[in-house]
């Protein structure tokens, strides 16, 4: 049995390459599929197909729906999601992920720092697990295939 | 026909007031429901029913149970969703209503101001309609009733 | 037991008109909702609620999202779904909402003149009846409630 | 990850085999499915099963039948859905089947002249993305597969 | 609290009119909804909405369309089915109406004399409760409402 | 805006009785249903209805058929479920009606006392909020209808 | 792709090996599945698993469990169902299988001599398709998979 | 075609072994999942990944939540449920996963020794086959791969 996991959240780091990394080496039958990491790509992508657009307002939104495509092809394949939540920035794309995943009832393993306990706490409560580490979320994952 | 709409978003000013009060004024058919605006409260509701906890970590766990309940009930029995952002905050509850509201077919309108639209932009994008202003949604939720 | 009916098709004649008074006349506990009428305010509704928009692409977009926020929130609260589809035009928001309604499980009856028999035919195949007058969706309407 | 996509709209060029044929160059991993492409097939195919019917009327139920059954099948196999509409023909079956995949929460990608802009603005709408040619939207379902 | 009961079965006796009029007497809080019960309306409201068909066979096709309409609209409002299967007759209608409850998950009390046990076995062992009398089902019924 | 609330749980106390006074007192918008809570009652209405039974197997699978269809009705029709264990009995309905209302959307108040933490803890963590007494999931009821 | 045909209708001869035989002659890629066709152990299978029973009526009731266990199974994972009806017998089990799978948006095709058009014409008209022999149901079924 | 079979029920001796053993040898195409059979591991789960907890109230939080992690992946993936409940414990993980897989329509099978017969009557009611020993319900699995 194989699954597919989801990795939403922040795209200012190599989370995901570290978790991939991880999950390869303990030989999960995982299969990761994630939103677009390339920043610069996923702002540019509207205009890239869509053409150049009257202002920035209306790159914005050209990149959304494509980024939009992406996401809820992915999800929609998804048996489990990840979110992971850094200090920095807004990141609402990561929420809308993550509250996403748990109304389609898939569950949702929430990363954080214990920093952002309280903000994400509602978040938290609705998620299947909350942890502060990748380590951490694979050792979830992996309990999914344990047997004795 | 009445319809039931729900108003996520921030709860650090007297928003919904304004909007319960002019949608009365427009004579609108319309019920509201909403989160805990008072905040303190909606801190403290967990301690209140459940007692007090080891610490403020578990003070944050036993509040947002209380608080998702009641979000779940009301979420579940709007037909409209509004969702205001405001400047200050994470607001990762707002998103988190936004998004279930999308992903339980209920129509979003979004409110923000256009500083926050580069951030916002794939909530936005599957928003049916993103405002700037309380009266912009009021406008929209007015056009369903309207008859010639 | 009351029903909605929402009333699909063509804005460009008084059938809806027709329709209730018929429905009034026959004395049918029924609720009708539809699509705004005005075909001006319909294509004008996204710029008034939004404000002007950079060209005409763009106001259509704007109206769209209006209208769709009322066809969405109609559709849904309704029992039956009434397509009238007439000589001229695109129709092809006719052809959505009929095509919506089937895929919601909510019964479709299609009213169309008998010259658009070959175009409509496999959406008048997904139809429950499919009539060329106002009187005979109203006599269908009409048996759901018949007793002895 | 292998996605089948569904390509809706008109059968009266060779569109699909341009959008199969460049997927292929692009080495994309998707699986093609589709409305019968013969018009003349689709029209004869309920006369060919069902044998010769009263007249055209009912000529055309037969062959609305048997092509429904085959787009019923293959739409409810499909990741995403393509709808192409042209500058001709009344293309009812492409609303429908677009609005059809919008309502089972499959993507809609429609390529449309921006001539066709007014009359589909609400289906565009509902669309994921809207483009004008197809290899726009291959680009757009090329990126979800993406990786840096 | 108020249940929509829909009295699926035969159309050959009065039984729907002695339940309807045990409940009273019961004073048992529902509201009862069923197929036309008249035979000989039943098979002649396609000619009469749609107009007279080629012959016997499109006549019935016509017929069932405005049956099914009706069917479907009020089964989807109900509660609670009960279906009656008679000694006489095919009663396929009663059968798919039985098995369209099942799937839509509301519960069905299923109404049959012990002579027809056996061909009945799979429907009976989907049905919530099979019993032999009207008046048995009433007193099931009417465990729903029994407060101490 | 009322609320059905399901009281499932043990019948061997006048639980129900003071949950239902005291939310009198509290002047809470609340419909309540329940599983039949005269245990003799329960046990015996399958022979009640359907005749004496070959054995107390047999009387036992007729009373289970009738004690469902209640519960099943009026699980459906509640917004929130209360779900109240003992310390005494295996109590099986009430884990069967608990992990019904979760897996169906409706959240689930569990009241218990704490020794029993151990035992119910999967069960407890599935729930929305897990309580000691009545007052408390009053409290939380209360909550959902609170405004400034 | 290949597709599940569920086999649903009369175990009174040998139609499905017809009907599997062609399909493998004309090289579609199905795979069928269908009741159990040996009707004397469809009637045992109750007493064969759970030992003897009482009488003949709970012998009945032991064999439909485990008739109804297969075909719950089997018709979940097909994405097509056939039912053929014969001249002989009651056929409700058939009558079952055909209106589950339409509730369950499973298109159904109907085999039956015309003979029997009038009693299944409700059955019919909620039918994809109504054919009299084996050989039109393959080739509405060949034409899923057709490609120019 | 495999079919994927979940082992819900009692960890406190070996009969998933025996089970899997068995239907190995019979040569069934089955793949097995189940909750974690290690007692101890399951109990220690939630220390192991998210650390030492205050005490053992919140130990048990914890660990219910990697507990309910696996479990849900894990039914949501199974086409059909066996639950063993035995004399011994309270077993409520158990009568949650029974009720679960009948509330997402996944045919449940249950195993319990006939002295259990009373206070399992309900859940008994809803499953598809109530069976007393592991070789019953491998007969049943059986079945439905059974052909001529």
């Amino acid at each position: 049995m194989n699954l597919v996991v989801y990795l939403a959240g922040q795209i200012h780091d190599n989370w995901r390459e570290e978790f991939k990394e991880k999950a390869k080496q303990m030989q999960l039958p995982l299969t990761f599929v994630a939103p677009m990491e390339n920043h610069e790509r996923s702002d540019n992508i509207g205009e890239e197909i869509l053409g150049t657009q009257p202002n920035s307002y209306y790159k914005d939104e050209a990149a959304s729906k494509i980024n939009n495509l992406r996401t809820h092809v992915l999800l929609e394949k998804s048996d489990v999601v990840i979110a992971l939540f850094g200090e920095k920035y807004k990141q609402w794309n990561s929420a809308m992920d993550a509250a996403t995943a748990i109304a389609k009832n898939k569950p949702l393993i929430l990363i954080r720092p214990e920093t952002l306990h309280h903000p994400l706490k509602e978040i938290s409560e609705k998620a299947q697990v909350t942890v502060e580490t990748v380590d951490q979320a694979l050792k979830a994952l992996s309990y999914i295939f344990e047997s004795e």
